[in-house]
């Protein structure tokens, strides 16, 4: 959704790594609820093939939050997204909450099309974009998309295609504990190192304002750096080889910790510097005492 | 089996992953079978709580690749590991196999017995000792065990123990792309930083001779390293909280990329001074160009 908006970002996104608690703390829909106010929420919901059931549940998990103003935007086909009764329900909206399902459903559907553009509108008027599994995967410039997780580690099944761009220069991963994910996401950085990768665990959010985003929730928050790597050979091995790729910095968040976007740093962290002295002071040690 | 022995490692180890090929190509027990010769192989099932079945599979994979001296090595409790006729199928291997299983099984019913220093003798005379799954924990010096690897994000989840310590310094885990291991993994390296942290892919190994490994077979070997990290909670968070681990090094194998131990670097890769030279050369770039 950045293309010819040229908006600078001034609300929050959410992004969750899928099955978010709905029925007990629920600390990531209260943070969500919080930031709404008595705002209205569109619960979009047109990542699923189907459009039933998901909007109930989430009415259900909101009605004693504080969130009483919920409205579900589905639609089918993409035709349907200039419809009035369509852009009616946008009307006033606080938030916009994009739940699960497949990635590809809501960029076919939604992108480039009046229902995206008053996306962007609520999120630079200050409002809340949040998504959970699909809905964070597709908050990506260049989102990944379903392959097969078992054979995940095998270049050829890396699938991607173009996002919302919500986050610009970071693809998104979710349901991070799932089989192969880490593989995948580490596929995905070495084809292009600018981007941050960030895997998100189930019922785990990441809290995005500018350039820093806080982790909430029970799981954790995996950060890929491949500004550092030193070899990868992502573009010249055959489809079914492993990948290979050597020096990645990654970092593992959980609840209460922050992370810097723009330094690509922990927040509140010592720079790299101190980080490099670190390293160097252990090789040296190493050096000095030689063998296992 | 390091204990008292003092002796300078000269044999081969190769740790796998699991499930290997056993009908097609078969590249991991091809290898083992190569670096047998015509020797005796034995092949030890202790991690099963019942020996059925394993030893007459590998029988059949390895009959076409020149390994005919194969004998199984079962015991079903501690006692049996002094018994002639125990001891008496090991004379003259060249070679030890362990099967999967549970890790435990292996260290608590060979630890500090006649069996684990034979099983050493042949390592130090330059035999083979192999191990997949469970036989590839085993290696470690300090081994994971099983936990819920669905919550192996938390912190308390962790559970590990003594291993037979045939690879000092390093934590080896298995069917690594399954749920949750990346997570425990990094928990573990965190628990002290000294140990190198070895994640293989299924269909995957690592062949080790003295210090070095090389990467053989269908899928990823993961190497965390944790001699950077600025910082993790450890030691600090209460058991149900996730982990936080900033500035961890991670590499990705593939089939015939090598890895130097002593050194902590890919093998025949520039040394980190020129890694950080290129960290420093991209913080300075985002220095100047700020914002996502």
């Amino acid at each position: 959704m950045r293309d010819g908006e040229g908006t600078q970002a001034t609300g929050t996104l959410i992004a969750i790594g899928g099955h978010e608690d709905k029925e007990g703390r629920r600390t990531i829909l209260r943070e969500v609820a919080r930031l709404l106010g008595k705002g209205r929420l569109v619960v979009a919901t047109v990542a699923s093939h189907e459009p039933e059931g998901y909007f109930d549940g989430y009415k259900r998990a909101f009605a004693d939050l504080g969130v009483t103003d919920l409205v579900e935007l589905y639609v089918k086909e993409r035709a349907q997204t200039a419809l009035p009764e369509t852009l009616r329900l946008m009307e006033g909206a606080r938030g916009v909450f994009f739940s699960g399902g497949d990635q590809l459903r809501i960029s076919s559907t939604l992108g480039d099309t009046p229902v995206a553009r008053r996306v962007m509108e609520i999120f630079a008027a200050g409002g809340l974009i949040a998504g959970t599994s699909a809905g964070a995967a597709a908050m990506s410039d260049t989102m990944l998309v379903k392959g097969s997780n078992a054979e995940s580690h095998r270049i050829g099944d890396l699938h991607m295609a173009p996002g919302l761009g919500l986050l610009p220069n970071v693809i998104v991963d979710q349901h991070f504990a799932e089989r192969g994910r880490i593989g995948r996401l580490l596929g995905a950085v070495a084809q292009n190192p600018r981007e941050l990768g960030v895997g998100i665990d189930e019922d785990t959010a990441i809290v995005v304002r500018g350039d820093r985003f806080e982790v909430i929730g029970a799981g954790g928050v995996y950060v890929v750096d491949g500004a550092g790597v030193t070899h990868s050979n992502i573009a010249e091995a055959a489809p079914q080889r492993a990948l290979s790729m050597f020096d990645v910095r990654l970092h593992v968040l959980g609840d209460g910790d922050s992370f810097d976007l723009a330094r690509r740093r922990p927040a509140d962290m010592p720079e790299m510097r101190e980080t490099r002295a670190l390293e160097a002071d252990a090789a040296g040690e190493r050096g000095a005492q030689p063998g296992g």
